[in-house]
């Protein structure tokens, strides 16, 4: 249990917390009380929060305290507080996406992702502030570790909530890097599934290879959140979801990782570069092969494709977004961020016989990156260029995030390294529907570091 | 162009219509005032809108006038009056799903293929009735052919209004049977396409094998209004889209068709099988092979799997659903119908672990179908057991339907036969992403019948 006086952001995890609720030791009642207390602590110094419903979290947190009592607690996070990015809507609170154009708007349902967590006992705090529509143009969120920083995005309130230790996890998304990069700014557990294995009904990300992702404020919490959804609600409409074990994976040493540079080497920090080279040579020391670009061809295959990942991530994305900006312009053009405004007007041009051909162009990375499994049991890189940069107007560079967002492939962001005082995290990048794999990867490369 | 006097239902084709647009001989405005006077004579009888914004449709006309005086069409459905059913979002108007629960509900957005619509110059008259949430419960619409009688659903609204001309398409969606059958009903020309072939951003029907569909006045308008909506907003995102030409394919001569009995054979009217058995004896006198379960190891492979497919349809849809009528029931189950009360609760312990078996069963059937395309052109039967049968408390026995929503493949209904005084449709099953395939087999038998 974090200490209520600390200044310094801390995780709070809630499954380590949860083993002594059944004894009655502590209750989730008071583990929520904690996280308020942070909250009114935090939140007017970060702003991660659009809405909060804290009588209906408290009465929540009640109802899990009887479970856990009467020893029927719903699953393993029932208590869990959680907060939930305004892109995805709840029954309780408006979903505003980050735009006046629904300010205040009522979509009358939980998300089926939000729906689950409920039915599996956890308790929602609130909406994270979600850059607009979930894209690039910031919301005003800052880094709790400095608050001068950006917190990265579009993820941005759901990254400073765990990193502060307000919600032990939060939802976010990510179509080019909305999950991983704010994780690693803020220092948390970041988690993107494959493609489709989070059900999305009921969130407002309408991109083929954009993904519920998880934030959380350790690996289990983020794996058992992960299962909890899928256990309730599945993936997307005909996939089979989210395939696993009912908690996290147990770490299993890898043999052999790839260590990918992505179109992002050039532009990382020097200071950021070390730290992931020092982590290399020790997996090295601990007998794991590490291949690169300049030793291996399949890899090399594999980054001379990168470069191209985030033009044809931003030309799928267009297109499939193209309708809903051509109505919110309509609407009215003055409530969109310029970001946001230019962006669009740049896809605006592209046809469906392009987007048939960016499908394809994708589809055929997607196999050169699977060819890739036959010799690797994981890819590692940074997750963004180096700690989290100053200044609210960007949410900083995604480059690093791309690939696994394109190849529709799990990603996670582990909190091990710092550059220049700010949190920097391990990205790990796994296979197509081999989730768990790549968090038995990550529980192996935690235990090393 | 109809008589306003007319009293019996009457399609109003659009696109042979505006073949004097150009010639300023008529116009959209025109052709609307048309649709605005079968409005006032049918709806007090037909109920088939929920919401109508009339200003907004004359403006549309309007514009849409210019267009065409200016030579400037912005498609071949500039100016064509279509109805939206109202569980697909309008910026301008609500969208109620049926339910109480979505009184007054504003989404603040168009669904992407109703901004294809507008961007193609069509007119959006209203919202056409559906039953609860797309299921199965009715909200009263009657079949302009008799009053007394269901005109199906559950794209009720859709199918009575393109019957008495007032639209001459109107969008449905269909998961079970909700296109094909109440085209049929109602005497229109129902298109369901190719799973994923039409973007249903917006609309709120979630489950995997569910289609926007197109409810029309005739064959060319049914294609050219899918095409419009492909070519401005595509499939479901990550898919290609409706494949095929840019204005309804021309007619071609099947060599062989598969005459499928499905599930529902047993339930048919004698009637309505007599009409089928006649037009496959005219089909064989032009010189059509057709192969039945009777005569073709294929076929009765098929046939053979049919029987299943309506329960599976509904274990898909179950647990597809069920995160979503679990938050109706929590907001207000009193507020729910008894058909979809009694059907929700029925799926409501279906596990993921089911759905996963389910998908595959799903997938097996769908291969089986598959391998017919190698000696068929494409199948035909049955778009109901009969006429609609006498009531409002029903929408009518789907079984006939259900085959092409499970196999997500494109099927079509033509107004070729009546029964006992009520229209009945020929369905044409075709195969998967060769929709285009299946409207020119189409083209042909209706030049024949």
């Amino acid at each position: 249990m974090p200490a209520p006086e600390q200044t310094k952001p801390t995780l709070r995890p809630f499954l380590a917390a949860a083993k002594i609720f059944a004894s009655g030791a502590q209750t989730p009642r008071q583990f929520l009380e904690d996280s308020l207390a942070l909250l009114e602590r935090w939140e007017p110094k970060i702003g991660a929060f659009v809405t909060t419903n804290l009588p209906a979290a408290r009465a929540a947190a009640d109802r899990s305290t009887e479970r856990w009592r009467a020893g029927k607690p719903a699953s393993p996070i029932d208590g869990m507080p959680v907060g939930i990015k305004d892109i995805i809507e709840t029954v309780d609170m408006p979903t505003e996406m980050g735009s006046s154009l629904f300010a205040g708007w009522q979509s009358r349902k939980d998300a089926a992702c939000v729906r689950a967590l409920r039915d599996a006992g956890a308790v929602i705090i609130g909406k994270t502030v979600t850059t607009e529509f979930a894209a690039s143009e910031p919301r005003g969120t800052r880094n709790p570790w400095n608050l001068a920083h950006t917190p990265g995005g579009s993820s941005s309130g759901s990254a400073a909530s765990v990193a502060v230790g307000i919600a032990s996890t939060a939802l976010g998304t990510q179509v080019i890097g909305s999950t991983i990069r704010p994780a690693s700014y803020c220092g948390c557990f970041g988690f993107k599934p494959s493609v489709n294995a989070l059900n999305r009904q009921g969130s407002h990300d309408y991109q083929s290879q954009s993904c519920t992702g998880i934030i959380a404020a350790s690996l289990e919490d983020d794996w058992q959140v992960a299962y909890e959804i899928a256990a309730r609600v599945g993936g997307d409409a005909g996939t089979p979801g989210l395939q696993g074990p009912h908690s996290v994976p147990p770490p299993r040493k890898p043999r052999t990782l790839a260590l990918l540079e992505t179109a992002g080497w050039d532009i990382a920090d020097t200071g950021a570069k070390e730290r992931l080279n020092e982590f290399v040579a020790r997996t090295k020391v601990a007998g794991i092969a590490v291949k690169t670009r300049h030793d291996d061809k399949a890899v090399a295959a594999l980054e001379s494709e990168l470069p191209k990942v985030t033009e044809l991530s931003h030309r799928c994305n267009g297109w499939e977004g193209q309708w809903f900006f051509r109505v919110m312009r309509e609407r009215d053009a003055a409530k969109m961020g310029p970001i946001t405004r230019e962006r669009t007007a740049k896809y605006d041009g592209l046809t469906l016989a392009d987007y048939r051909a960016d499908l394809k162009e994708r589809a055929r990375i997607r196999a050169v990156y699977a060819a890739l499994a036959e010799s690797c049991d994981a890819c590692i890189t940074l997750p963004a260029p180096g700690g989290a940069p100053e200044g609210l107007g960007s949410t900083g560079n995604p480059e690093f995030a791309v690939p696994a967002s394109l190849l529709g492939v799990p990603a996670l962001s582990l909190p091990l390294f710092e550059d220049d005082g700010m949190p920097l995290g391990l990205q790990i990048i796994g296979f197509f529907d081999r989730d768990a794999d790549a968090f038995a990867v990550a529980s192996w490369l935690m235990q090393t570091r």
